[in-house]
C-alpha cells in the first residue's frame, strides 16, 4: 500500500513511468470502489424494497378489516361488536402504515439517494474522465511516433515545425485532461469516506426516528383496548 | 337478516323445508366468511412476507457492510476509521435484525397460523361435512324413489320391508350426517367472531414489543456515536 493520499498535479506533465505506475494504484482503487458501491447500493435498495412493501401490506391489511363490514354476511347478530373492533385495529394498521411510509420516504432521501449520487456523480465521473485521458494518451502518442518518422533531411523543416506544433498540442491536451482526471480521482479518495457512512447514518437515523414514534404511538390506551379484545376471544 | 343464532337440531330430522330454508343461509354465510378468511388470510400473508423480506435485507445489508473490510483497497490509507464505523453499523444493523426476526416470528406464530387454522379446521370441516350431508340426503331419495315405484301387489311385501329397512337406515344416515353438519356450521359462528379478532390481536401486540424493544435498543449512547459520525461526514 503506497504511502500516498493524493496524485501529484505536477507530476502530470512529466508523465513518467513513476507517476503511471502510482496512477494505477488509484484506478485500481476506483475499481474496487465501484464494485463495492454497487454491492453496498443493491443491499440498501433491498432494505428500501422491503420497506416499500411493508407500507403496501398494511395498507392492504387496512383496508380488508374494512371489509369485514361490507360483506353482507346472511348471518350479522352479533357482528356490531367484530366490525367495530377491526375497525379500531384497522385505525392502528393505519397509523403503523404512516410511520411505514415516513420511514420508505428516510430510506429513500438519506440512505439510497446519497449513494446514488456518489454513483452517479463520483464515480461515472472518474470513468468519464479516464476515457478522454485515454483518448489524449493515444493521440498524443501517435503524433510523437508521426513526429519521430519524419525524414532528417533539411527541405523538411516546414513540415517538422508543423508535427511538432501539432505535438505540442496533443500534449497540452493530454496534460490538460490528466490534471482534470487526477482531481477526480483525489477527489474520490476524500468522498469515498463520507459516502459509505452518510447512508448509513440515514438508516440509522430513520430507524431511531420510527422506534421513537412507534413507542410513542402504542400508548396505555392501546393497553385497555387490546385487553378487552383479549377477554372477548378468551370468553 | 333471521332473528336465529343456530340451527336446532332437533329439527334435523324432520328436514322441513323451513328449516332446509334456514340452513341455507347459514350456508351463504359461511361460503362469504370463506371467501373473506381467503382475502385476509391473503393480506396477512403479505405482512408476513414484507416482514420476512426485511429480516433478509437487512441480513444482507449488514454482511455488506462487514465487506468493506476485505475489499483489499489499493489506496487504504484513513479506512482504518471507515471500517470501524462500518462496523459499529453492522452490529446496529444486527440487532435491528434480531427484532425483526422476533417480529416474523411473532406475525408467524400469533397473526397468520390462527387463521390459517381457522380456514384448514373450521372451514373446511363445514366444507366436508357439507360434501357428506349432500351425499347422504341422494342416497336417502334414492332409496325414497325406490321404495315408492315398488308394485303394490301383497307378494312383494318381502321386497317392499327390505326397501323399506334401506330407507330407514338412509334416513338415520342421513340424520347422523346433517346433526353433525348443523353443529359444524353452529360452530362456525361462534368460531367466526374469535377467529377475525385474534389474529389482529397477535399483529398488534407483535408491533408493541418491537417497538418497545426497539425504542429500548436506540439508548443514548447511540446518540454519542451518530453525532460523531455526523461530524466526521460533515468535516
Amino acid at each position: 500500500m503506497p504511502a500516498v493520499d493524493k496524485l501529484l498535479l505536477e507530476e502530470a506533465l512529466q508523465d513518467s513511468p513513476q507517476t503511471r505506475s502510482l496512477l494505477s494504484v488509484f484506478e485500481e482503487d476506483a475499481g474496487t470502489l465501484t464494485e463495492y458501491t454497487n454491492q453496498l447500493l443493491q443491499a440498501m435498495q433491498r432494505v428500501y424494497g422491503a420497506q416499500n412493501e411493508m407500507c403496501l401490506a398494511t395498507q392492504q391489511l387496512s383496508k380488508q378489516l374494512l371489509a369485514y363490514e361490507k360483506q353482507h354476511f346472511a348471518l350479522g347478530k352479533g357482528d356490531e361488536e367484530v366490525i367495530s373492533t377491526l375497525h379500531y385495529f384497522s385505525k392502528v394498521v393505519d397509523e403503523l402504515n404512516i410511520l411505514h411510509s415516513e420511514l420508505a420516504k428516510q430510506l429513500a432521501d438519506t440512505m439510497v439517494l446519497p449513494i446514488i449520487q456518489f454513483r452517479e456523480k463520483d464515480l461515472t465521473e472518474v470513468s468519464t474522465l479516464k476515457d478522454l485521458f485515454g483518448l489524449a494518451s493515444n493521440e498524443h502518442d501517435v503524433s510523437m511516433a508521426k513526429y519521430s518518422r519524419l525524414p532528417k533531411r533539411k527541405e523538411n523543416e516546414k513540415l517538422k515545425a508543423e508535427v511538432a506544433k501539432e505535438v505540442a498540442n496533443a500534449r497540452r491536451k493530454q496534460h490538460l485532461s490528466s490534471l482534470q482526471y487526477y482531481c477526480a480521482l483525489n477527489a474520490l479518495q476524500y468522498r469515498k469516506r463520507v459516502a459509505m457512512m452518510e447512508p448509513m447514518l440515514g438508516y440509522t437515523r430513520g430507524q431511531i426516528n420510527f422506534f421513537k414514534k412507534g413507542a410513542e404511538m402504542f400508548s396505555k390506551r392501546m393497553d385497555r383496548f387490546l385487553s378487552s379484545v383479549s377477554d372477548m376471544v378468551q370468553r
